[in-house]
C-alpha cells in the first residue's frame, strides 16, 4: 500500500465549519477596519530574508522559514506583515498624503513549538497607520482594536497599554545599559514564578533596590486614575513625565471613542519586538484554554528609517485569529452556522430527461440564491435522502416520472418529515416557505 | 544610506484598488460556488514535497518552491490545491457521504518565468467534487465554471472540452507507446508555428499518415453538432465510441443547466498535468493582453489512489485570478470602486476638548456604517481639506470653537463645494444626504 502523507506539523486543515466561522470573524473585523477609513492591502507571502533581519527581534529571525529559491535568492516566508508594509511604504508611498491607513488579513509563518493558539502557519488581521506622530494616532488604533473585538461579540477583554520610553527611562534610572535585555526580562515576568523572576533579575545584575523598583514598575497596572499618580511618583525624569502626560491624554481620547472601559495601563509590558518606540499594547481575554495575548501592537517610529525611508512615525496592531476564535467558540459567542446545500433534489430512474428536469429545478433554486444540489450519484431514493440528511438539507424535492408528466414534484420538509405534491412552477416558492 | 529592499521577482503588492477588485470578483465567484452547494476549505500553504512529487506533472515538480525546514523536513509551497485536498480526503474523509463538494480561494506558488498573467505567487478559486464517477459530476463542475465567469460580468469566453481517454485511444490508433509524450506535444500546438509543429511530430516518430490524423484530431473543435459526427468517423474503437456518447450526454446536461452556449469541444487539449483521466476542459476569453487560459480542470479518478486512498473518482477546476481580473479590467466590465473614508472631520485649534468632539462625531458616523476619519495630524484647516480631497472624501465636517459652543458644525459637499452650518445632532443625517 502507498504510504499516506500527513500534513506538516504545526499546520492545520481548515474544514467548512472552520472556514465559515473565520469568514464571519474576518468580515466583522473588516467592517470595523473600513468604517475607520482603513484600506486593504496584501503583500507577497515571501520576501528577501534581509528584510526581516533588518527589523525583527532575535526571536523572530530564529523562527523564520528561510530558504533559497531556484534563482539563488535568500527568501523567507513572512513572520508578520509589518515589515512588508514598511517596505511597500518606503518603495512607493513616501510622498503620498499622510496618514496612510492600511489593513490586511493574511497568513504568517513562524517555526515555533506548536501549542494552544500557536501554529506554525497562522492568520492575522491587522492595521498600520503611517505618518502621524500624534497620540491621536495611538488612540485611533487602540480604539479600533477594541471595537474590532467588540464586533465579534467578545465582551470580556482588556487592552493593556505600556510604554517603551518609560521602560527606557526606567532602565536609565536603574543604571542598566542593556535596556533591551531588561525589557525582555520584564516582558517574560508572567511566564515565571516570582522566585525565578527575582533570580533572573539578580543574574541580570540588579541590586536589591533595583529589584524592588522592578516590582514597583510591574505593579503599575490598572485604571489610569489608580496607576498614573503612582507612576508620577516612580518616574522622576522630565522625559518620563512628558510621556505620562501623553498617556493621560490618550485615555481622555479613548473616552471620546467610548471604549475607555476596555483599556488599562500596564507599564510592565514591552512586547516581543525591539522595534517599538513608545506606546505598546496587548489584548488579553480571560480564558480556560491557556491562550495568552489575542492581539497587540504599538508605535514604531524608527522602522521606516531602518528600511531606508525618510524618518516616518507609524503605529499599528495585529489580531491573532487562531487565538481569538477558540475563545469565541469556548464562550459560545459565535452564531450557529449552516454549511452546504439547503435543498436537495432526488429523482427516480436513470433517464436523461429526468436528470435534465432535476438540473432545471436545481438551477431555478440556485438563481434565487438558494443553496441547492441534485443527486450526482444516481442513487436509489432511500440512499439519496440519506445523503440529503447527512448534508443537513432542510428541503428535499423528489422527481418521479409519473408526477413529472403532470408537471408536479414532491417536496419534503426534512425536519418535520411532512411532504406534499406541488406544481413544479410553484416549487421555488414552496421551498422558500420551508426555508423560512 | 540604507539599501532599500525590493519585493521578490514574480511577486506583487496588492494595493487598495487591487484588493477591492479582487474581493468583488472572489465574492461573486464564492456566491455561485455556494449556490451549487460547495463548502469552503483551506489547507496549509506548505506540504511535504513528496505529496506534489507523487502526483504532479514533471513541469510542476521542477517549478516547486522546495525547502528544508529547521526540523529537516522537505517541504514545498503548494503549486496548486488539488494535491492538498486529495491528501485531506484520504486522511479524514474517505468514509464521509459522497459526493464531497469543496471549494477554496487561495494562493499558489510556481517558480516560472513571470509574464502577462503569470506570477510566481498567484491566486486561484477552485472546486473539487469527490466521489461521483458520473458524467453528471463533470457537467456540474463545467456548468459551475461557466456560471462563475458569468457572475463576474464576463460574457465573451468559452469552456473548451477535451478528453484524455480519447487521446489515449488516439495514441493507440497511431501505434504510439509514449502517449503522455504525444499528449504534451499536442497540448503545445498553439504555442508553435505549423511547420514547427509538424517537425516536432516527425521527430516524435509519426509517419505522414499519423501526422495527418493529428491534424484531423486538432480540428475536432467547435459545437458538438459539428464536431461529434466527424469524431465518430475518426475514432473507431469501442472505448472511444462510448466516451463520445458520454460527451453527447454531457452537452445534453449542459443544456439543462442553460450554459451550453459557452461550451465547445476541443479534442486537441490535454492540459499540463498527467493526472487527468477523462474529461478535461479549459476556459479561454479572447483578449489583447496575451493571456491564455483563464481557468480549467478535469476528471482525476486515479489521484486519490496514488495518495494511498481507496480508488475514488473526482473532478474539479481552478480559476486563475491574475488572468481573469486583467481581462475584466481591460474590457471595462468591473464596477467603479471607491476605497477609503467618505467623510473627513477637520477641526480648528489644538485643544483636547475639540479633538474629543471630532472623535465623537467621527464615531457617530462610523456607528451608522459610514466610513469616516478625523484629522490625526492636527493640521491647519486648508491642509486638512487637501487631505480630505486626496483620499476622495465626499463630505468634510469642520469644527470651530465658536460653532461648537452653539452646538453646531460646518458640513461641506466636497464635490460641489457647497457648505452650511448644521446642528451637531443633525450631522449624521446631513452627511447621509450628501452621500446619497
Amino acid at each position: 500500500m502507498v504510504e499516506r502523507i500527513q500534513r506538516v506539523k504545526g499546520t492545520r486543515d481548515l474544514l467548512p465549519e472552520d472556514m465559515v466561522k473565520r469568514r464571519y470573524v474576518f468580515e466583522r473585523i473588516r467592517e470595523v477596519f473600513e468604517a475607520y477609513g482603513f484600506k486593504e492591502i496584501l503583500t507577497p507571502t515571501f520576501e528577501y530574508t534581509k528584510l526581516f533581519e533588518l527589523r525583527s527581534g532575535e526571536e523572530v529571525v530564529e523562527q523564520l522559514y528561510a530558504f533559497e529559491d531556484k534563482g539563488g535568492r535568500n527568501l523567507s516566508l513572512r513572520p508578520d506583515l509589518t515589515s512588508s508594509v514598511a517596505r511597500l511604504f518606503v518603495n512607493s508611498f513616501q510622498t503620498a498624503p499622510k496618514p496612510i491607513k492600511w489593513y490586511y488579513i493574511g497568513n504568517m509563518f513562524r517555526y515555533e513549538e506548536p501549542q494552544s493558539g500557536r501554529l506554525r502557519e497562522f492568520w492575522q488581521a491587522g492595521v498600520e497607520l503611517i505618518g502621524s506622530p500624534n497620540i491621536e494616532a495611538d488612540a485611533e488604533v487602540i480604539a479600533l482594536l477594541i471595537e474590532s473585538y467588540l464586533s465579534t461579540g467578545l465582551k470580556e477583554f482588556t487592552v493593556n497599554i505600556g510604554d517603551r520610553i518609560l521602560l527606557d527611562e526606567f532602565a536609565k534610572m536603574l543604571g542598566v545599559k542593556d535596556d533591551i535585555g531588561l525589557m525582555r526580562l520584564i516582558d517574560k515576568k508572567d511566564k515565571m514564578e516570582k522566585e525565578e523572576f527575582i533570580k533572573a533579575l539578580q543574574d541580570f545584575g540588579l541590586s536589591e533596590g533595583g529589584i524592588k523598583k522592578v516590582f514597583d514598575l510591574i505593579e503599575l497596572k490598572g485604571k489610569p486614575n489608580d496607576v498614573l499618580p503612582k507612576a508620577y511618583e516612580l518616574f522622576t525624569s522630565e522625559i518620563a513625565k512628558e510621556e505620562l502626560k501623553k498617556i493621560e491624554e490618550l485615555f481622555e481620547l479613548l473616552k471620546a471613542y467610548g471604549v475607555e472601559n476596555y483599556a488599562l495601563i500596564d507599564f510592565g509590558i514591552a512586547r516581543g519586538f525591539d522595534y517599538y518606540t513608545s506606546i505598546v499594547f496587548e489584548a488579553i481575554a480571560p480564558n480556560e484554554l491557556g491562550i495568552g495575548s489575542i492581539g497587540g501592537g504599538g508605535r514604531y517610529d524608527n522602522l521606516i528609517e531602518v528600511f531606508g525611508g525618510k524618518p516616518t512615525p507609524a503605529t499599528g496592531f495585529a489580531i491573532g485569529i487562531e487565538r481569538l476564535i477558540p475563545i469565541l467558540e469556548n464562550k459560545g459567542i459565535l452564531p450557529k452556522f449552516k454549511v452546504g446545500s439547503d435543498v436537495f433534489i432526488a429523482y427516480v430512474g436513470k433517464d436523461v430527461e429526468i436528470k435534465k428536469k432535476a438540473i432545471e429545478i436545481t438551477q431555478m433554486l440556485r438563481r434565487e440564491g438558494i443553496k441547492a444540489e441534485y443527486d450526482l450519484q444516481g442513487r436509489k431514493l432511500r440512499k439519496a435522502l440519506d445523503y440529503a440528511n447527512s448534508i443537513g438539507a432542510k428541503v428535499a424535492i423528489i422527481l418521479g416520472k409519473r408526477d413529472l408528466a403532470d408537471g408536479k414534484a414532491t417536496i419534503r420538509n426534512m425536519e418535520s418529515g411532512e411532504q406534499k405534491q406541488v406544481l413544479i412552477e410553484r416549487i421555488v416558492e414552496e421551498a422558500k416557505e420551508i426555508l423560512g
